[in-house]
């Protein structure tokens, strides 16, 4: 697929909207639109590259130093007690977008997560509170 | 919990069996006992370290580039068509051993795998025909 077309390309270069968070050199995260938990967010490479397999290695300890970041975060920010990172390579994999991302999903006592979820829409305002707590100074 | 009573720990000193596939200089891979599906293998730093929350930087990358081999030897070696990544931290993320791990789960055309899946104690003697797919000559 020509990154032109690729979601996360045209996100990273501003094309598309999104609600970033952080990011590093090589790496970065913002908001899923249709999140599994609240505060879910994905973490995405600069660079397209469709899956885990195909990673370059810079990119991929890049993805997954910042995943580590945001799981700090959702914890101390949005009260999180748990984490789970999940990566999907392969449609039989769930995945839909071909380029590399991770999923940092946040996990409260008594959640209902089943994987696969559903995606759903999320409500733009919980998924905007969320970020503002993840970005508060 | 003192590193003697991990049973990750003890795999690792030798002093529990397990069926290692690979290694680098601070991760090893070894066979699940209770796969998801066909050819399930853990991940984990030699360093004891309960989650992805709090884990060196270089262990984190040491074990996702390692899972990144894994997933690739996986779709060479059994057919897989696609693989996921899954890292749970903290009881809620549905983690049952306190030491880091990433699960490396082969995808197959038609499996049903949803998560959680159920823990079960896997065949043997299937555990030990993926391994020795997974580490022929």
């Amino acid at each position: 697929m020509p990154t032109s077309e690729c979601v996360f390309c045209r996100i990273l270069a501003g094309e598309l909207p999104s609600t970033m968070i952080a990011e590093n050199d090589r790496a970065v995260a913002f908001m899923d639109v249709n999140p599994a938990t609240d505060g879910h967010l994905l973490v995405v490479p600069r660079n397209h590259t469709p899956d885990l397999l195909s990673a370059e290695p810079a990119d991929l300890s890049a993805c997954v130093l910042l995943a580590q970041a945001m799981a700090r975060l959702v914890r101390e920010r949005l009260g999180a007690t748990g984490v789970n990172l999940v990566q999907s390579s392969g449609a039989v994999a769930w995945q839909t977008v071909f380029h590399l991302h991770l999923h940092v999903i946040p996990r409260y006592d008594g959640d209902p997560l089943r994987l696969p979820w559903v995606p759903a829409q999320g409500d733009p305002a919980a998924i905007a509170a969320a970020a503002a707590k993840l970005t508060a100074d």
